[in-house]
């Protein structure tokens, strides 16, 4: 069999992103665990690190990565019944990505009480679609919320639901630039809240009332402070509902166009063979996110 | 003087983070763009981008994108007086560096009414603080916000205030881990929710109630999702008082143990030579964070 200490000081280097933190959280000197990357670079006969800041597995380095997570998840089923064999008895780690939105909205209160009974510790990932599913891919997130249905291979995909995405702004700002009403043109001309190059919501709200080409904006990547700016009447953007109920109910946030909506659908990828606590939290995400979210729309 | 159609088409490559987007922005084709790169690392006599995904600018390459910023700025001040001058007659751009609880908090009210006023758009780019530093020495950003007073080559740097932070759960939390009150070297057998590998301030917290050493947390790398996922119930940790104002007057979330506070610092960095508009900017932070941040104790 593998040398574990060897794969749990490149999977220390990796997910804590240096060699010095990796080697604080084994409890091991710097040297010590720059010799067990170095001995498992011998047995494997080629690198297994970029040494870089922070640190990158190489292509075989992110398959010996893929393999360690897998292994966990299973040592994690099994040690239910024998909770002796884990030698610190420390709860289960979990790496999952998922976009900032969710993460600002229904996360929390999916896997509050899921992490609670089951002594889940939770490693969160912000990432954008494609992002999150390449991490899937190179084995450095057992899985991930996100929009796209496709699953990579080795796993499985199923869908949560979508999120409702509505154009608002503050009234100060409508009653700046819209006193006569919000005219689909205009709404060019006068600067959005974008939340980064991924974000193509403003342009799909604008294409959908016939508005193609450039218009203004300002770029926030951050969910809350996206809410924020369009509270101070910064801009205009495509905000969850879900995320700003009592905006809404307090009239500090209000819509442009009323009724006009767009769903983002969200799909929970997870390993095939990802062990039981991967899949009893895809369960409870599925069945939490299903009262949540909005049915996908086909 | 240089040929800025060049600089420009390495700032868009650069801004955009790829050929594709830098040429859409410029309404350019992606081999046009292409060219006018290449041209730019002939007469430079090197390369000025690292062909990466997303492209990274060579050291040479940043500094000349440093001077495209600081030339944009001068530019951006000569206009109100010869507004013609600008070929698009755009509203200017600035690039500012900030910290995500700055974001999440009091950043969007500080300036909303500046750029409306001045007709501003902003690139906001959430990073901590050497990093933000780094992007600042690099030239990609005109300002930056963080906990760090030492100002890069260039620039100069002013004090905003301090954001107050508190040690934080919901009481659910208390009522299962701490029913007979909270004791200090109990809290690191409990999970804590840690923003990422360099926040410290759960750390510090535990320190100076004299407990060392390794603790249990979850990682979760959003300001909004670290307060949904304290207020879940999935850990306690250390909030800025001013992101939670509803959930502690709801008691939603109740402090760990009352009165016990870290100060975080924050300073405005910019360039000295950055122009009218930068210099009015700083000027209005300084005046807004002096009202809303405490003060920094010496």
């Amino acid at each position: 069999m593998f040398d574990y200490k060897l794969l749990a000081a490149l999977a220390a280097v990796v997910e804590q992103g240096g060699f010095e933190r990796g080697a604080q959280v084994l409890g091991l000197s710097q040297s010590a665990i720059s010799q067990r990357i170095k001995l498992l670079e011998a047995r494997v006969g080629q690198p297994v690190l970029v040494r870089a800041a922070p640190p990158q597995p190489t292509e075989l380095g992110r398959r010996l990565l893929n393999h360690v997570q897998q292994v966990r998840l299973l040592e994690g089923d099994l040690q239910q019944w024998v909770p002796a064999l884990d030698e610190e008895g420390a709860p289960e780690r979990l790496r999952v990505a998922l976009n900032a939105d969710s993460l600002a909205t229904w996360w929390a209160a999916a896997v509050g009480d899921f992490c609670a009974e089951r002594r889940v510790l939770l490693d969160l990932v912000v990432e954008d679609q494609e992002v999150g599913l390449k991490r899937m891919r190179a084995g450095e997130v057992a899985g991930c919320v996100c929009a796209s249905p496709r699953p990579v291979a080795g796993a499985r995909s199923e869908p949560l639901g979508a999120m409702r995405y509505r154009g608002l702004a503050s009234p100060a700002f409508l009653a700046r630039h819209f006193a006569d009403g919000v005219r689909a043109e205009a709404l060019a001309r006068v600067p959005a809240i974008v939340f980064g190059p991924d974000d193509q919501l403003q342009h799909r709200y604008l294409a959908e009332l016939g508005v193609d080409g450039a218009f203004l904006y300002h770029l926030c990547p951050s969910s809350e402070g996206f809410v924020r700016m369009t509270c101070a009447g910064l801009g205009w953007g495509l905000v969850p509902e879900l995320q700003v109920e009592g905006e809404l109910a307090r009239g500090e946030l209000v819509e442009l166009l009323p009724g006009r909506a767009i769903d983002v659908p969200l799909y929970w990828h997870h390993w095939r063979n990802g062990g039981e606590l991967l899949g009893a939290l895809g369960a409870h995400l599925l069945r939490y996110a299903g009262a949540t979210l909005v049915p996908i729309a086909n």
